[in-house]
């Protein structure tokens, strides 16, 4: 079973960040804590999700809150260890294995943290296959696992539990409890055993992560095109598709906090004076790409995130500036995230959009 | 050992009221709620405090929340017990007694529904001997029990359960998820047993509001003026003083919402022409009262409770009017609310005001 290298971080913080599609915090601080942990505690492994014993107490986990805070109140890498303490005192069992509930953004390296600490293995899957905004936007929560209880604890012990059935309830409450806690939390929630694992999970997106990071290295290394790699890579796994759907100049970053969302517009000039200007739509993630003219390029689930030019590293939303010279890449989610079930929890509608869900270059899959 | 009769309940609605010093609710709703768990489940005994068992499993009970939504989200009686089920649950042991948190306003009737429900004695004495708006001021908090762990329940039955060691956390944190809500919450919390209970607990205040709404019930029918019934009554009592710090009309009453609280002053023009003009603060409570020329009458934690001018009855805050004839009643506190660490917790400057303490009719007790 494979180990999580020093190397394999340094690909997955890459690689995480753009699963992040604009959101999900940049992984820099998370990178840092899961080296930390791994370098105090032992090395971590990474556990094919089709390889999880059916009966192993699974539970997710991450962090919850603005990443703009996570710079001010930056972590030791005990608080999600607090946060697990909560979760086993509360249900009085133990967990033998760890899975991300969101493998995009920081919330790749909270796991891997938490997994050295306890000499646990992580799962290589997740429950957004990307970042999403809230707790219920998990496959997890799709097919059927309860969200509760869900265990949050703070840098300084305090420690929250909450029970109901409401998946959407869970959220809410908790991101009250992680505002008054400062705006950022510790969460443990989702326990499951293996087989149901196996089962709700979107597979093998922590070694996606890490195969990004390594594609865009080893282009580096190799003079190699970095986003025609990161296309090819994608062809070969299962989320199958992904292309270029803009190159060009960001012109205009409109960008507001409303209701504790990020929530704003970047504008993109293309290159090639012949082609239409695409707008993108911001909350916390990037929702949807569409040109001038209403043409939809993609759209929330499937990925857009915004890539330096020259290297394809991944501009968070809140780093895009004018001026940055980008390829907007585009990337189509795997069939479980694309259900109608799926879809009602995470697709256009949950997140206020009209226009409906079309699976980026669809008809090849 | 005392059974609580319908009667009394009648009698504890009038006194809670006044014990709620312009806030804590209106005790109607509670009323209807106490008797009907009475009816259902059979009659409650009134514990004396120096009678609790040493050994005995204590908790504390009470809603939070704005009153005025209480009379929307009308509480089924079963809210609470959902409450007790979630600690009891956490905890894994089973309370044998319930104290009130707070005797003032609706909160002197909720442990009665509670324990009608489980058939548990409820305790004759409370944690604020009044009306206070937050968790942690209570002679509980002031003498050393936790407050956490923190029990929240809503009518759907979501729980919360908060652990921290910081009693104002745990107020800071149960007030964001009773928000989240919907603005009505049901808490048990302050574990402790009954030889702690013995020692932080204002004693009789549960026997203390029955005898308010005795001595008004009887004021009223023997055409005996309800007020001096009402201070030859608390000197009796170990309250022990209670005087008529202003007769007069309600001329203005400004009031608004700040930060979650009704905060505003009530002026009172006094009949005697010759006397000057007072106004009380209130911060959900009735906080101070004093003269323009800014002589102090009397101040929290001492109860100021505005009074309808004929019967006697309190009149909450949000049912001040221009033009009510009235009494305000000032109530010296028991000593175990006046001693430097309680004046810590809930004395004035907890409230921002920067007036010193200083005893109703100090020098006679």
């Amino acid at each position: 079973m494979p180990i999580i290298t020093d190397q394999d971080i340094d690909d997955l913080a890459v690689g995480a960040a753009l699963l992040g599609t604009g959101g999900g915090g940049d992984p820099y601080i998370g990178k840092l804590l899961a080296k930390a942990a791994i370098e105090e505690y032992g090395p971590v492994e990474l556990l094919a999700l089709e390889d999880v014993p059916d009966g192993v107490a699974v539970v997710a986990c991450g962090a919850m809150g603005a990443p703009t805070i996570l710079i001010e109140k930056i972590p030791s890498g005990d608080e999600i260890g607090l946060s697990l303490d909560a979760y086993e005192d509360h249900t009085g069992g133990k967990a033998g294995a760890i899975i991300p509930f969101e493998a995009g953004g920081i919330n790749s390296m909270i796991p891997i943290a938490l997994a050295a600490r306890r000499r646990l293995p992580v799962i290589d899957a997740d429950g957004m296959g990307r970042a999403f905004p809230q707790l219920e936007m998990e496959t997890f929560h799709v097919y059927g696992v309860p969200a509760s209880p869900v265990a949050i604890a703070d840098e300084q012990g305090n420690r929250v539990l909450i029970e109901t059935n409401d998946a959407a309830k869970a959220e809410w409450y908790a991101r009250g409890v992680t505002i008054r806690m400062g705006g950022q939390s510790y969460i443990v929630n989702y326990g499951m055993n293996g087989r149901t694992a196996k089962r709700v999970s979107v597979p093998a997106t922590m070694s996606l992560a890490i195969g990004i990071g390594r594609t865009l290295r080893e282009a580096a290394a190799g003079h190699r095109d970095p986003v025609s790699a990161l296309v090819d890579f994608f062809a070969g796994t299962h989320y199958g598709h992904a292309e270029v759907i803009a190159s060009g100049k960001i012109v205009d970053v409109a960008r507001k906090e409303e209701n504790g969302w990020s929530v704003g517009v970047a504008t993109v000039e293309p290159f090639d004076p012949a082609r239409p200007t695409v707008k993108i739509r911001i909350q916390n993630e990037n929702l949807i790409a569409e040109e001038d003219a209403g043409r939809v390029l993609a759209i929330v689930p499937d990925l857009i995130t915004v890539l330096d030019l020259d290297t394809a590293e991944a501009i968070t939303t809140e780093r895009l500036r004018y001026g940055q010279r980008v390829n907007v890449l585009a990337v189509r989610v795997p069939p479980i995230m694309r259900t109608p079930e799926a879809l009602a929890v995470f697709g256009p509608a949950a997140f206020g959009l009209k226009q409906p869900y079309s699976p980026l270059g669809h008809g090849d899959d």
